[in-house]
């Protein structure tokens, strides 16, 4: 648990630096070997984890706040970040406002009040990023998206409505740019999809529909090295794929 | 313009209500006679119009908020109601900021500081609706998609965001049953469709296209009177129509 001062020394410069009522929570997903990762905080001052978070600043566009908080947890500075959610029950945070205003006067209490928290979430590529804990945490670090510890607060709800965006998203819009090395075999996307999904896909579909949606270059080389014939390997067609971003997949309307 | 003592009542009362730092804006989309039509407000102080917003109490949910705002501006105590994106920029209402500074003292004046947005569209049947200005406005009025007037602050940004996030929706999700009456033709449901992504499409692609995604009862009856064929009469197979929006549309992986 931190201290009586450091929360006091804490709520003194929040008060000063940040908006009242507004907080930034952010699922970060990273894919490696098969495996979709989550990061994820573990509590100094409960037994439970959280999203990595923070607040902003007075003066502070809300992308550049989650843009800084996600900086200082990965040690990226350059994040593929998307707002997804905003979470706005009125006791969302009434478990850390109770348990904060024991130690220090709620009138002085940073967090003796509402915060209504806009969720983001982040795709990155596992490899790059430094997981750096926060004042409130002994630990940040990668979590088998299918082996969750027991989150606080609202961020399982937080989680599960960024999984549920991500997975109605590749519907209609490309991914992979983010999470995949740039250059990759079909079955290695379809891995990154099956993960995302929950589910397995149909080989040749999967195929079909990738290929149909313009956004692969297909490379001269193949991967060496396996027992089976080589397979292809394919590279994101950047103008394409920012283009499909933006508009939509061609199997829209 | 409202005169000082106006202001510095809705000051008071808002400052005692409502958190500060938070507002909700909403885009109202209804559909009348093959047009899509936006609910605005026409300032009483400043040539310009608004999108319908308001505040969220301090103990009060977010969707509470907007469900709340929505039913004083249209009547209507249940609404489709979405939340699609936050606006978050350091300076997106310091026109508002300045222009109440010079009439209300700023430590009182409720509109001093930064206020992040929380947008919310919503599909309405356009005939539900008894638009109903609000004290900020003379006017509360249907205006045509392709004829709008010219917007205050940043609620342009948040109109095309709207419709932007409506567009790609059409790809992933259904859409109609707040917006077409209950028994429709397939070319009435199609000029929805064209209505909203700005753009002819084939007819018999839009037919196959919308059959196959299972959302559909067709009728016994025909709509007659017309001086060609006698087209079939459509509705919304409901339950089908609730799980696309949950997990959406066949045409997915």
């Amino acid at each position: 648990m931190l201290t009586k001062q450091e929360l006091e020394e804490f709520s003194a410069e929040a008060n000063l630096l940040y908006l009242d009522h507004i907080s930034i929570d952010c699922v970060v997903f990273g894919f490696h070997e098969g495996q979709m990762k989550v990061l994820m905080l573990k509590s100094k001052n409960e037994a439970g984890w959280q999203l990595p978070g923070g607040f902003v600043k007075k003066e502070e566009p809300i992308d550049v706040a989650a843009t800084r908080i996600l900086a200082t947890r990965t040690g990226i500075d350059e994040i593929f970040l998307k707002q997804f959610h905003v979470f706005g029950d009125a006791d969302r945070n009434r478990q850390h406002n109770e348990m904060y205003n024991k130690v220090v006067a709620p009138e002085k209490n940073f967090f003796s009040h509402r915060f209504i928290s806009i969720g983001y979430y982040a795709l990155v590529d596992f490899i790059d990023v430094n997981p750096t804990p926060d004042a409130f945490s002994e630990l940040c670090t990668w979590r088998d998206l299918d082996d969750l510890p027991p989150f606080l607060l609202d961020h399982e709800q937080i989680f599960k409505t960024a999984l549920d965006t991500l997975r109605l998203q590749l519907n209609y819009q490309p991914i992979g740019y983010n999470l995949m090395p740039k250059e990759f075999t079909m079955p290695e996307l379809q891995k990154l999809y099956e993960t995302i999904l929950g589910t397995k896909l149909d080989r040749r579909n999967f195929q079909r529909r990738m290929l149909g949606f313009g956004i692969l270059n297909k490379l001269e080389a193949t991967r060496k090295g396996g027992a089976h014939k080589a397979p292809y390997l394919y590279s994101f067609d950047l103008d394409n794929y920012q283009a499909a971003l933006k508009e939509g997949l061609k199997s829209g309307w």
